[in-house]
């Protein structure tokens, strides 16, 4: 399949990489199309692996991962352009996270919305999905690094691209149908972004980010 | 012991209980002595059980429970007293929540602050340690009501009101050493207190309260 993958980070990187390696074609989009990051992942990732802006990534991609920095995300898909991401699913993994106040970050969004209800609101037409944004980026595509049963939660608007949301998490990078966690509508993006606070001071704590939340339930 | 409980809702009401059947003497703390749901566990729960103001329940208790509303629980640990939590273990157990837009409720502060920190910085000589709030009041008093491990979030500025509370979680209510997260100093409220939009969607989704979060690690 032709996947976008919307920036260059880790989890960009990760995510584009994971999608290579399973023979998919993937363009990795950023502001410029000679963005260092993304070029020399171009010349490292393989033969399916293509660098461009975020508009060529967007215009390629019958998928889009939004990997970009969330205080960003809404600049870099007005960049993708509204009519490059219609009808498309997309995979809106970002997290808002506001590093102006220093370390720890707080959320540029939280409590009465949330990243992922801004970019479903500013693109109707894109089927968005939130979702991977609870955990780090190489149990994103490799969930078994943390052992045992832990959970991905998705939601969004749209029944059908949520299907599709999970088929992928499931037969791409290897989440079982039981761990994946259906929250219901795009609103739920406030609970998933929320949970980043918590999930950084664990990280912290732990020391590393080979760790996951489950749900335990009687 | 001497226990205060301030707070008759649910939470309050689940946690006195279990604490006079362990033996303490509890007063429920609310505006009014004549409280109509204090005045009604008193005379159901036992002889170690007593009503009261406010006022009342924090001089009376060796150690204090914040069972209140969040949005509220400046207001009434004010109606408490700063004297009579002065030097005490403070175990804050209330969540923010603000049902003023209805439900799911959004929450009163967050993101930058928190209400642990709030109360911890209005009663400074009150040793404030946050816990229990991420999960249903009657698996904070019966952690095996959810089966395998889970865990619950300790937070707090003094080293020995943790240890404290550690004690108090593991010998009164149940909670297996290995279970218990210490997630640092106080400013980690606002990961625990920011997990409720995420708790409130899976309560809906799973149709009942008897859940709890587990961390899963490599």
């Amino acid at each position: 399949m032709k996947i976008a993958v919307l920036g260059t980070g880790m989890v960009g990187e990760t995510i584009a990489t994971k999608l290579v390696e399973l023979g998919h074609q993937v363009t990795m989009g950023s502001r410029s199309p000679e963005n260092e990051a993304a070029v020399k992942w171009r010349e490292s990732a393989g033969s399916g692996a293509f660098a461009g802006t975020f508009s060529d990534a967007a215009a390629f991609g019958e998928v889009v991962f939004n990997c970009t920095n969330g205080a960003n995300s809404l600049q870099a898909l007005r960049l993708a352009g509204a009519d490059a991401l219609r009808g498309k699913l997309l995979l809106d993994v970002a997290n808002p996270l506001d590093f102006s106040r220093g370390a720890p970050p707080s959320l540029t969004v939280c409590n009465t919305d949330s990243l992922g209800e801004q970019i479903q609101r500013e693109f109707p037409a894109a089927r968005v999905v939130k979702t991977l944004n609870t955990m780090n980026c190489e149990v994103m595509v490799k969930p078994a690094l943390v052992p045992g049963d832990h959970v991905v939660f998705v939601c969004g608007n749209d029944a059908s691209a949520k299907q599709e949301a999970i088929k992928i998490l499931g037969e791409w990078f290897g989440w079982k149908p039981g761990n994946i966690v259906d929250l219901g509508d795009i609103t739920a993006s406030r609970g998933t972004e929320m949970a980043l606070p918590i999930w950084l001071r664990l990280w912290n704590t732990l020391g590393h980010g080979r760790f996951n939340f489950q749900i335990v339930k009687a």
